[in-house]
């Protein structure tokens, strides 16, 4: 196994490249497909703030890593979520690539700041924990975003959250989530920019470049996460990358290319429009936003250990 | 486990239904569901003349007979593919079931009446055979309907048939397929009408109303499509249905009522012209059409077994 650049032995394969890489030539690769990905998406411009959004994980701190090595201006912002022994190791992680490397990291602590954690909210709202995790991400990287004065915050979604959530959305053909599936959403109406400059990378390849760059991440995947459905779309489609290498690829840019374009207008007049939640002033469908609502539901609420606020099937009736 | 219509000891349970049946109501479940597949799409007007595309397995062999259970006149038409035992059981299990309900059924035998068959094809076209078994089937199903003076051809394509087929259309975004995949298409420049009478049952209920009514159906698979993709993209389904029942449903029809709108303009626009074969008069996008072209190119090709014409991956290069 040689590498297809130098010919020297090789570390990895990367069948939907149909090549092998060396050390050097792998995290060439990866910087490479990361530029590229922000050129042809403009998804940054030299000179620009960067926010990026770190969990911890392999993802997010090859994404720092990644834009840092690109010249780009980044800071990093960690958000604990309460999630036990998980977010400990997960902010350890985040902590200690920061502080190495002498980059500016920013902390939000959803229960210091927010009176409330993941496994409390999945159990008052008895709803999956994934969804008062996004939404809370979601809130407080606009938020940070905006108050900081940073243009752009940037995500570790990589080739396979793409594909995946891509698969949801088609099973499902909710048109507007299709239409909002892009790298790039761009700037507007109290939103920053968001961009996904890892789009270009599968999760396998983030691993290993942090592995050859000598990058401690939180290993674990989330224990509250186990048996979601998005898990379920990953291991659909790795069967059939495995039987067919690009398809992953092909999935994602494939729709980018053909038919994101032929629903963009249907979506955009389904979309509703924004006002400004009267409690925190952030964009919202209704009077107030749902983070705020989530905030208020939970208030007072005994906190609960990670098992009680688990991913539940919904039962059957 | 009782029948939802009846309580009585059920025989089968339908989770997508959320529900389990007895012997009479699951065959009358079959029967609405045909039912109203056909008058929610106008696959069938009383009266019309249909031909059922016969395989002698369990898909082709319920439709005919929930066909003539309602009301229709139906006649059979089974190809020969010259696959082997495999071909020679199939064509038993059509001839039984035809004789023994007093049913015209026609044949055509690809070696006989064309000089080729599938295995053959297959090698010399070094192409895996179902692309000249699927090429075949349709021009020799639209050529007897049109010279038998049928309305319409009837296929077997149940709901996993179709999710799957749809699944490998959106995993490619190949526009133009993804917008030619209906229940019904509509007659024209030298084609029949099309219906696919079963797209709201799945597999395994046509495989139990066979064996509730007592239909000795072809029951292996066909050995020349072991491994194709259509397979893979059956089995990641499966997955997914085995976990959120209700999923393949809600994939297929959710596409016919909210992408297959938005993506009609854009394909009808790249659909190419068809002239006429010069060589048997049907449609074709060529001087000759791919079926001549492919009885022309295997004549005199020595047959070849089936071990020889089987499935192949590609090699990577």
């Amino acid at each position: 196994m040689k590498c297809r650049v130098c010919r020297e032995p090789a570390v990895i394969d990367v069948r939907r490249h149909n090549a092998n890489f060396c050390h050097e030539h792998f995290l060439r690769l990866c910087r490479d497909q990361t530029a590229k990905a922000i050129a042809d998406f403009s998804m940054i411009e030299r000179g620009e703030r960067v926010l990026v959004a770190v969990s911890g994980g392999k993802d997010s701190l090859a994404l720092w890593d990644l834009l840092i090595e690109l010249g780009y201006e980044v800071d990093g912002l960690y958000i604990g979520l309460g999630i036990g022994g998980y977010s400990d190791d997960s902010g350890a992680a985040a902590q200690a690539f920061a502080s190495d490397r002498g980059l500016t990291l920013r902390v939000v602590d959803l229960r210091r700041d927010h009176g409330f954690d993941v496994p409390t909210a999945a159990a008052v709202t008895r709803r999956v924990p994934c969804s008062a995790c996004g939404l809370s991400k979601r809130h407080l990287f606009d938020r940070a975003a905006l108050e900081g004065g940073y243009d752009v915050v940037a995500t570790g979604h990589n080739l396979d959250d793409e594909a995946a959530v891509l698969f949801g959305n088609a099973l499902r053909w909710q048109v507007e989530y299709l239409a909002r599936q892009a790298p790039v959403l761009p700037a507007g109406a109290g939103f920053p920019r968001k961009v996904k400059p890892l789009v270009r990378l599968a999760e396998r390849e983030t691993a290993a470049y942090c592995v050859l760059r000598g990058i401690d991440y939180q290993v674990e995947e989330c224990p509250m996460a186990a048996g979601n459905k998005h898990l379920g779309y990953k291991e659909a489609l790795n069967r059939i990358e495995e039987t067919s290498p690009g398809s992953k690829h092909d999935f994602y840019f494939g729709f980018l290319d053909r038919l994101a374009p032929l629903i963009q207008t249907a979506a955009a007049e389904a979309r509703p429009d924004l006002a400004v939640c009267s409690s925190c002033g952030a964009p919202s469908s209704g009077e107030v936003c749902a983070f705020c609502r989530l905030q208020e539901r939970t208030e007072g609420a005994e906190a609960v250990p990670v098992s009680l606020g688990r991913a539940r099937k919904r039962p059957r009736p």
